[in-house]
């Protein structure tokens, strides 16, 4: 079975004409399919709204219990919901999905940080780093006919709900299911893909193999924000995913049909 | 095959250490069975901090954008989640769902309410009517070993969610699936039962025919608050459901197994 890992980033979903756009392609897919979609700045914004300060540490933010609260609603309820109802409207029987439902995927609660000898450690609060998934149960609702649909939340199989990166739970879904299908991940944001020149939207880099991948880093040709999602696709390469590309959302037709579309991994 | 429908009020779902104890004896039962819960006071909290005013009509709520925002966010993202995180903590295979998830309930956008000649109509926002529940598609989760856990939130297909009373949906998802199985629907709240006296926790009324109903009605032994509930519950007998029990929720686990427990509709 040929599965389709699709990877929509929270810039596209700020955008109601893109998401929508985005939306009637990844209904039209015939094969089967995954959803993966990531939070924006609604999250941000109702923190802010609530008085709640963004805590950032070592460059990366603090998932505080407020923080938590903040996006297991807005990633879990208000933007997984809109999309499943959009979806349906669309005749895409989807199911919206935290890691929580049907135990999909389980995380840790990620440990502290030690830093230098004098700056204590770093405690990044409820993040949660995947430990496994539970690929049967994803079978089993793709089999029964349902698209999930999946919200970057994870739980820890003790009651608690985690916030985890969309772009690693779109890789790890793909490695897992990969032990037993055809996976093509796709992930699709708001850039026409790996850049050679972040300002120039002419520049995508159509083929790139994990060498080439070392020697832009090395050169710092590629911008720093790639990074992890490139360490994921690539991660995801290793580990049996049959394809990775790196596309605009709007390019997500092509890139179902292998057409050239973005950057495609190999 | 024997289905439990399961409704748990929002005071109980406010309340830590009652919520905790109830999922406790969710969790034990061994029979198929399904959990609708309501909301409780966390949205109502939410709409204050954000400075959205409560607006009436009729003495009912009027769910407006923002409000459907509110509530869409802590029924099914923050409630709908964690009650699914502690009952795969208690290893019951939950999955979270709101009507759009799976197509399982589809609402109309309520009609405008026609007042007097003077008054004009009344336009409830964003509130649902249930129109159809799709059982083939909670029997296919039931058949995948998940318990269905149902957030008071439906989809009108066209890709908008609306807002739904939950004892309604717990009601008409009972309605449903009682042309194939075997119903047992236990409404679970803060109170012992359907009280004679609203002030005096034992004076339960243990058993009620709808005859006695509309006796109590004519009365007013009955309290008003209890009304569209009793209502929801002898229109589930009516259709089919095979009984009714509604019991305070730390009398589930009698409930179930067919003990004296609150008020016992026939």
């Amino acid at each position: 079975m040929k599965i389709f890992v699709i990877k929509i980033g929270g810039n596209v979903i700020d955008d109601e004409k893109q998401l929508s756009s985005f939306l009637n392609n990844f209904a039209f897919i015939h094969d089967q399919k995954i959803l993966v979609h990531g939070g924006g700045k609604i999250a941000t914004e109702l923190s802010k709204q609530l008085g709640i300060e963004a805590k950032m540490a070592d460059g990366r933010r603090i998932t505080d219990a407020d923080t938590l609260k903040v996006v297991q609603m807005v990633y879990g309820g208000l933007i997984n919901k809109n999309i499943v109802a959009q979806l349906q409207s669309r005749n895409c029987n989807a199911i919206g999905l935290s890691g929580a439902d049907a135990n999909i995927i389980l995380a840790a609660k990620r440990a502290l940080l030690q830093e230098g000898a004098e700056g204590g450690s770093v405690d990044f609060g409820f993040v949660g780093d995947v430990q496994h998934v539970e690929t049967k149960n994803i079978v089993s609702l793709l089999n029964s006919g349902f698209t999930p649909v999946i919200a970057p939340l994870t739980h820890d199989g003790k009651g608690q709900i985690l916030n985890t990166n969309a772009d690693t739970m779109a890789s790890a879904v793909s490695v897992a299911m990969a032990k037993s299908f055809e996976i093509n991940l796709i992930f699709c944001f708001e850039k026409s893909g790996v850049l050679k020149n972040a300002d120039d939207d002419n520049s995508v880099i159509e083929k790139m193999s994990f060498s080439d991948y070392e020697k832009y880093k090395t050169e710092k040709t590629i911008s720093k924000g790639m990074i992890p999602k490139l360490d994921n696709a690539f991660d995801a390469i290793k580990q049996g995913v049959k394809s990775v590309v790196i596309c605009h959302a709007k390019d997500l037709k092509k890139a179902v049909s292998g057409q050239k579309s973005g950057t495609c991994l190999n």
